[in-house]
């Protein structure tokens, strides 16, 4: 039998099913789940939906990190939801205020060997402990929180070797620009990267935390990192050295594909706008006026990250017109720079210090001025994410930050008339004072009650498939309809994110303003059309839901973009693709549809037959489903399936 | 000569002219000034559109501390304008992340014998150094930067003589909530409050801040305390022994009104929602649970109110389900309690720290969640304020927000099971590393340009007073119409306060949403016909200068609020009081209005004939204008008469 790589292990020892060979669909248990505020409150409905008693998983953490700002009544809600629902089905709670999921996670649950999915993109950061750590969309983690295994192609495993050591005034942020330098955003599809090599000896957990958490930049399934000395030195000072396993690739394992940094040619790298894929040397574009220098987020959560600032601004003065922002990524690591005199030295030299949380880095303040450069430690620079439109965001390292802070304008951090200040980590066991609230006992948590503002609703039921479906078409949409376009993002929408009827009247809201009110007169069900690539872009499940809610029963397109078929699956829309883009031409709004014994036909073969009543024809359609998502939409969605499953 | 009181000495040392006796028009030197960022971008486009080479004052100081929260540009593209105008003008700047305009003030630049001038309405906090200090609209500060007087009537003095010792547990919020109780929001009207008594010796300047500060909430003009030994002590420690004196009443002075409370007898107050003048005792309302205990703001700004918090919660852990939020009031006490403590104190304990500076005391951020009771340190609990509508917020001491956070429920600090922990301020002086820009010199003060963002407009031109106004009623409304209906506030509005055009769309817009349209359509100008009381409530001065900027030269009303009036003839629009309110009554929408030769009407007498050109009738009005004030209208407004001046 060859040998492994540590991928491969991580998926053996946790394979429920499936054909681990790169492409095949593989069911893996996960041991435990991250959530946090933003895609958090509709999980938690979802587990009500789900009739859950109590999460299967070993550890499931729900955190509040997203949305700290509290204008009005909404997030203040929400928390306290999401603190009930935590005590009500078993989870772990992290209170707001104690920092971002990811780090938090990495400092007290994450531990080698194991399997996290979390609904944020940045789950993969806990790889650098040695885990496989995948971000997923909320009704999958749901569903691995009742016990669910998750679904998930088996990926290509790429090796990189870190050689060598990172020269001074170079760091971790460096590395993982240098890798999207090399690969662009979309390097990474289809891959687990795999970091070996001696460079790795010099890398603490945290360092690896910053590269594997922007492993999602390069489009990357997963990244892990060895359990090796630095695991263990990092799990001891957590005040967790039994949860340290060594792991590594086993000797001759065979890659994918292999590649090498020598990490002391690596110098400080930036992402210009508006792309975390467009990188090139800060010397480059080094001199250009800055307003703004950035400290903190998931890409640069380390105790080193904010100590290596301090140290740099230490008795200077930030630039006239300079915001210094520092953003602690936890409570436990403000408490240590409050402790240590490092805050002292960041808050004299002019540093603006915000709440421990993620902040601007998704758009919760700190937005820059209008045209000004903005250089942060954050993972992504997509145009507008900082909130102020046509922004101009760098992504850049700790060192790159404070330099720049320091003169008002990007600059080389090597170029600083200082010698590069080394942070060394204490190996003293921490205080485990994070303030989480452990899970509740069973007999109690049973009994809590869910506490849902005016703004929280369950979700709406979904009935099983029917025998015949005859709907009219409400809509029709040319190619490449986006989720944006079929339910917004932003301050309009967002804040209705765990209230599926007022979401719901944002459906198709900038395509068709009426669509909502014809769905709500045609209270049988109705259809969409779509063309080619529908439901592209982002990943969110409020798409599927809130025409579910509306009463979409089916869609028929050209072809679909992945996620968002899943989506419409997993909560009882039946999506069918057309054979002859024409059919797909003809079909007008207000056609009535039909569709005898659908069930019937799905399990019979790969076709599907329409028949439009209104036109007296009919066309063949492919629907693609998988036998267990037969079921699924059989049942009227995953939640139906998986309480059904229970009864 | 009598003895004079504290306020009187204050008074006659910087009066220009008029009769300092109770009720008559007095004018004064203004030597410092004080603005902040929500009102302050309005006093520099002022001083733009004044011309001011340099601010006459000995000291000025543009702080940012309101709008802090950067969701888009708009607040960093101000904080940047701001940062330029301080430049410019020869202000101070103070930069975001400072923290809050008063206790900074205070820190920094406050000394014995001084008048203050701000455009907030708390800048009456620094009566607690011996200062006379006032709050006032945007123009009347930009016009005192610019070197002229200010107008006030000389208020009646009210000696409040403070008696022996505040027992354990009670705080000097304490003491100003008891005079809350005893006297209402509107108790203080017409007075300067002046503090006297041998309780004085206990209680820090900053104690006295927080009762001078809510001296705003009883509607008190002023609040005075001696500069004394208490007053030398802070000054030294601030560094800056050398703006000591000692000032007090005269012995004998006599005052309008004496009032003593004896401090020993006091325990924990607390105001119930939604006014600072519905207090009770705590003891009254304790048990009742709580979501938020907020710890902060100009009302509690001391190193004292977070270290007392701090030593409570220290080793404990605050009750599940509540926000302690932290708010620090400066830079230079969120660095001292980093560095000796307490704040490593406050973090394990789980509070959440957020940015120095107002926050959720005006409503940016921590409101807090649907129907749950929120404690706070903070001035003002007015009904939704904290930004949750309907919410229930009560105003509290440090001593008693700290003991509600860890039982979850309203406590009386008195049933801790401690020692009350007396806080010692330090004596050694702190070093000034405060990070503000000090006033640029002269010659490159000149040169700098204001930095305006898109949404930064200069104040429009206003023309002098035409030789005939003729001009129709675009706009008849009813009494009691205020300023709120005259240009809302909100977010939906506020965010334009610095750009005229653009906030000019919303006058009126919920009372008659077509007069801005009818406005546009006549260029030549427009008059608006009210009720009685027209222009009540906020004092913001946009409520003149949007109708201004859309053409309104002319109003005629039953009778003005007296601040509104004062803002219309500041910027150039005429307000004319009808003698029979049945002339009113009588005048429609479309009516065209006629006044031949208003300035000599106005010079020549008491009353202005105003013809109706549509109905062929005439009636006759009062304008009520000073001399000054005739001056200011015949010129166009305060700004041009200024300009015209200088020239």
């Amino acid at each position: 039998m060859a040998a492994l790589t540590l991928t491969e292990q991580l998926i053996k020892q946790h394979l429920v099913s499936g054909d681990p060979t790169p492409g095949s669909e593989i069911a893996l248990r996960i041991d435990q789940t991250l959530t946090q505020d933003a895609t958090g409150t509709l999980v938690m409905l979802e587990l009500e939906a789900l009739n859950l008693q109590r999460a299967h998983t070993e550890v499931s953490v729900q955190y509040v990190d997203h949305n700290l700002l509290q204008e009005d009544h909404k997030n203040p809600d929400d928390h306290l939801f999401l603190e009930s629902a935590a005590k009500r089905f078993g989870l772990w709670f992290s209170r707001p205020g104690n920092g971002v999921s990811h780090p938090l996670h990495q400092q007290r649950f994450g531990k080698p060997g194991a399997t996290l999915l979390g609904s944020d993109s940045h789950t993969c950061a806990a790889g650098a402990l040695g885990m496989l750590a995948i971000g997923a969309g909320g009704l999958e983690v749901a569903m691995a929180i009742a016990g669910e295994p998750f679904y998930v192609k088996m990926p290509r495993v790429w090796n990189i070797r870190l050689e060598g050591d990172l020269p001074a005034w170079v760091s971790a942020k460096d590395i993982i620009l240098e890798l999207l330098r090399r690969h662009g955003v979309k390097g990474g599809v289809g891959y687990t990267l795999e970091y070996t090599g001696s460079g790795l000896e010099h890398l603490s957990a945290m360092d690896r935390h910053v590269i594997a958490n922007m492993g999602a930049e390069l489009g990357a399934t997963a990244s892990v990192f060895p359990s090796d000395e630095q695991t263990r030195r990092y799990l001891h000072s957590q005040a967790r050295p039994e949860d340290w396993q060594p792991m590594s690739a086993e000797p001759d394992a065979s890659y994918d594909r292999v590649e090498t940094i020598v990490l002391d040619t690596l110098e400080p790298m930036i992402a210009k706008p508006t792309s975390p894929g467009n990188v090139t040397t800060v010397r480059e574009v080094a001199g250009e006026p800055i307003y703004q220098a950035y400290v903190g987020s998931s890409a640069n959560p380390g105790f080193r990250d904010f100590a290596v600032v301090a140290e740099m601004v230490r008795g200077k003065r930030v630039a006239d017109g300079v915001s210094l922002d520092i953003n602690p990524s936890s409570r436990q690591i403000l408490t240590r720079l409050a402790k240590d005199g490092h805050l002292v030295a960041l808050l004299q030299a002019g540093a603006r210090l915000h709440q421990a949380g993620c902040n601007g880095c998704i758009g919760m303040g700190q937005a820059p001025a209008t045209g000004r450069n903005s250089l942060r430690t954050v993972p992504r620079n997509f145009p507008g994410r900082s909130g102020t439109r046509e922004d101009r965001v760098f992504l850049v390292s700790p060192e790159t930050a404070a330099a720049s802070a320091l003169t008002g304008r990007i600059t080389d951090p090597r170029d600083c008339e200082m010698q590069y200040p080394r942070i060394q980590d204490s190996e003293e066991p921490i205080t485990q004072d994070d303030c989480f609230l452990p899970p509740m006992d069973p007999p109690h948590a049973l009994r809590v009650d869910l506490v849902k503002g005016p703004n929280i609703h369950s979700l709406p039921e979904s009935d099983p498939i029917k025998d015949v479906i005859e709907v009219p078409v409400l809509l029709s949409v040319g190619d490449n309809i986006s989720t944006d376009e079929i339910l917004p993002a932003g301050a309009r929408v967002l804040p209705f994110r765990s209230n599926i009827p007022r979401i719901s009247e944002f459906v198709y809201v900038d395509v068709d303003p009426d669509y909502v009110k014809r769905a709500g007169e045609h209270q049988g069900g109705h259809a969409i059309v779509g063309g080619a690539n529908y439901g592209q872009g982002s990943s969110r499940e409020h798409a599927a839901i809130a025409p579910r809610y509306l009463g979409l029963e089916l869609v028929i397109a050209k072809s679909f973009a992945r996620i968002h078929w899943q989506n419409l699956v997993n909560f009882g829309v039946l999506p069918l693709s057309v054979i002859d883009d024409d059919d797909v031409e003809s079909l007008q709004q207000g056609d009535q549809l039909r569709i005898e014994n659908p069930m019937e036909q799905i399990r019979g073969g790969d076709e599907v037959t329409v028949q439009n009543v209104t036109r007296s024809s009919q066309f063949t359609t492919r629907h693609d489903l998988s036998a267990r998502q037969q079921d699924v939409l059989a049942a009227g969605g995953l939640i139906a399936w998986k309480r059904m499953q229970k009864s």
